[in-house]
């Protein structure tokens, strides 16, 4: 047995107070669902976000890691390894989420980090390569689109200056809030942006139905499907609604249901493996009696099979085109992301850390999206997932019970402890 | 020639003035539309409306009328016959407008009414009746939903306490609303609610585009059609866009495809005599990779015809309920009025003042909804249109020319003195 897997390494890991400090930061942001769950709604670079990671700060500092944030607002928490100049081993996750979102997606992949490495110093495992427990900028792309920002930036997948004008709903652009809160935060030491891991695992929930349903403990994460993201806009002409003929109306509210309903057609799949989500619609002037001269809307596609989703993404606009009467149409595709597959560096130690403590190990894709896609061309990469209730995510209801974390941090522990002493 | 029409009469109409005075009100709210137009955002209840009625209030009083408002805000301004005791002749119109509305639907009724009544007093004709203008409260409903609330209370058709409840997007209730409306105004005498005019006349452009295609000068309205409106809500279940199998979600925003595809045919008309349209549509949680779990939409169908409206209106719920596929719904009929039909003292009256002006009349019922609609029931009632460039209105690129404008405002002051001896 390795020392990665060691019992004393194991046994360090506590569940209680893993769970404690998930509930703990589920209360910045704290919200009551339909069914009267309790979820969050945090925003990234808001109050709120700055006193979850200052809480999240103060528990990394009482522990003895050392801070730092980059120009994306990145926050890194190190542990320092007893070959401090070797590339580190990077894990983590992100800390924002949906507006009515959950209390595990992203968060507990943050946390997870911080129990593992906090069972890796209390067991006294020395590792030779250090390990830095990063929450990333904006990966959910709830309040500024799209998402993952932070890690494409430290990636160098885009220049950081990329979505400086993307604009929230209110109109405060990403550049504003990143500004605003890099100032709050200028107490912070600064790293530069990027860096090369010697390897990236990502703990999350697996936000879809396999684990739970099938029996499995963990999920050694393969890859990641691709994804494609559109906008449409369709600009028609406004009008009364009491008095324009409909023969003679631009009603971008009626070209929005031709195009989607065409779209409907393309994308669809009796094997139900595509994704395809109109999930945004917003409409101009949208009152009642007025006919809408502007309807704006959203096309989230995804695909494990990169020969589909070029197919089926690429004939978005004339689908869209053909089916539309009276608009005129304009198809932005802003993010555009071919499916990636995980190294066997990272996946096999996942997968003999499970299996070395006597869970049960699912290989499976991902559907959705991560944080860890961008990490693939810098460093071998993996993820770690654990069931969630139903496969319910982006949502109040979303649970995974605190046994079921526990288990999912003493892998990622068993995983770190391997991979910064290979 | 009866004193109505008198030339005296109709000379001391000043077209500049009354366009210097909509050109004055169209500064409170100035928005440029999309192809550089001048239009308005003024809202009902706002600061912006206040500053709109002290600007009306200012230009009545130095001509001598007297200023009441009701408990509604509806705005009066009276000028004062040789029997102040007999039922006086209303006139008036509203001064909201829609969120990207123009500089002449509402406010030139209102402001041709001080038009007619100046120049009647100025022009030295005695009139046996008072004669008041009205500025009706939220004709729009683009803020508070539905609109012509400050009539409708007037003519006891609904309880003046029927909206309290009712909230604009920023979730400011109508009773708030106008509790902060009527202590912004609590320096005006009061007035009770509702009255017995002896007839009601209101003149409006005729947001539709006969009167210009047709070259007609004046538009003598013979009635309303018919309006149902209706408030649609879908409740899906949110899940993730990127794992959620499709065959497992409730989406709401594709139910409300079904639903409006379903709707439309069965508000298919050839005639194009029908008027339908879906100008409002609200997703939640509305960002691109969360499944929608709600979207509200709203429905506005008119007809002219009693028998059509009340059948495809009945008809509108059971047609979404068969169409939708996942979710729950409740379609509420948050407004209905039947056609109505205008009276011969008042059509006769306007077409009689036109034709002896010399201006080309053309009878047509009105396709827009009007605060006229529930006066029908209280007095003899009627309506004044002027042509409007292509029909186009509930935009700033709607647009009448002073002259137009200026010969409805005579044949109001013709028709008002005409009704105020009778």
């Amino acid at each position: 047995m390795s020392a990665s897997t060691a019992p004393h390494l194991v046994a360090a890991v506590s569940e209680s107070r893993q769970w404690d400090r998930l509930m703990q930061m589920a209360e910045l942001g704290a919200i009551t669902g339909a069914d009267g769950s309790p979820g969050v709604n945090r925003a990234c670079l808001t109050p709120l976000d700055r006193e979850a990671r200052r809480l999240l700060i103060r528990w990394a500092t009482d522990l003895g890691l050392t801070v730092s944030v980059d120009e994306l607002g990145n926050l890194f928490l190190r542990h320092e390894g007893t070959e401090p100049n070797e590339a580190p081993i990077l894990t983590g996750s992100h800390m924002d989420t949906q507006p009515n979102g959950g209390r595990f997606d992203g968060i507990w992949g943050v946390i997870a980090g911080l129990e593992a490495v906090q069972a890796i110093r209390e067991a006294g495992v020395q590792t030779r390569r250090s390990i830095e427990i990063v929450a990333w900028t904006n990966e959910e792309g709830g309040r500024f689109a799209p998402g993952c920002m932070g890690s494409m930036a430290y990636a160098h997948f885009k220049p950081a200056d990329t979505w400086d004008a993307v604009a929230d709903p209110e109109g405060v652009t990403f550049r504003q809030a990143l500004d605003e809160h890099r100032s709050a935060e200028a107490d912070l030491p600064q790293r530069p942006l990027g860096g090369k891991p010697h390897a990236y695992v990502e703990a999350h929930i697996e936000q879809g139905p396999r684990l739970e349903a099938e029996g499995f403990d963990i999920g050694v994460v393969t890859g990641i499907q691709g994804s494609r993201w559109f906008i449409v806009e369709l600009r028609g002409e406004t009008a009364h609604a009491g008095t324009a003929p409909l023969s003679l109306r631009k009603d971008a509210v009626q070209d929005m249901i031709r195009a989607v309903t065409a779209l409907n057609a393309l994308m669809t799949d009796p094997t139900d493996v595509l994704r395809f989500t109109v999930g945004r619609i917003e409409v101009q002037p949208n009152t009642s009696n007025s006919v809408a001269d502007l309807v704006r809307f959203t096309i989230d596609f995804r695909h494990p099979d990169k020969e589909l989703l070029i197919t089926n993404g690429d004939a978005i606009e004339n689908t869209i085109a053909t089916a539309i009467k009276t608009c005129a149409v304009t198809v932005t595709e802003r993010f555009h992301a071919l499916p990636v597959e995980f190294d066997a560096l990272v996946t096999d130690a996942v997968e003999d850390a499970a299996t070395a403590q006597g869970l049960k190990t699912l290989r499976l894709p991902s559907g959705a999206f991560h944080d860890a896609q961008f990490m693939v061309p810098l460093c071998p990469t993996g993820m770690i997932f654990v069931p969630c209730r139903k496969g319910i995510s982006h949502n109040p209801a979303e649970y995974s019970e605190p046994g079921q974390l526990a288990a999912g941090a003493r892998v990622l522990a068993a995983t770190l402890a391997k991979l910064a002493n290979a």
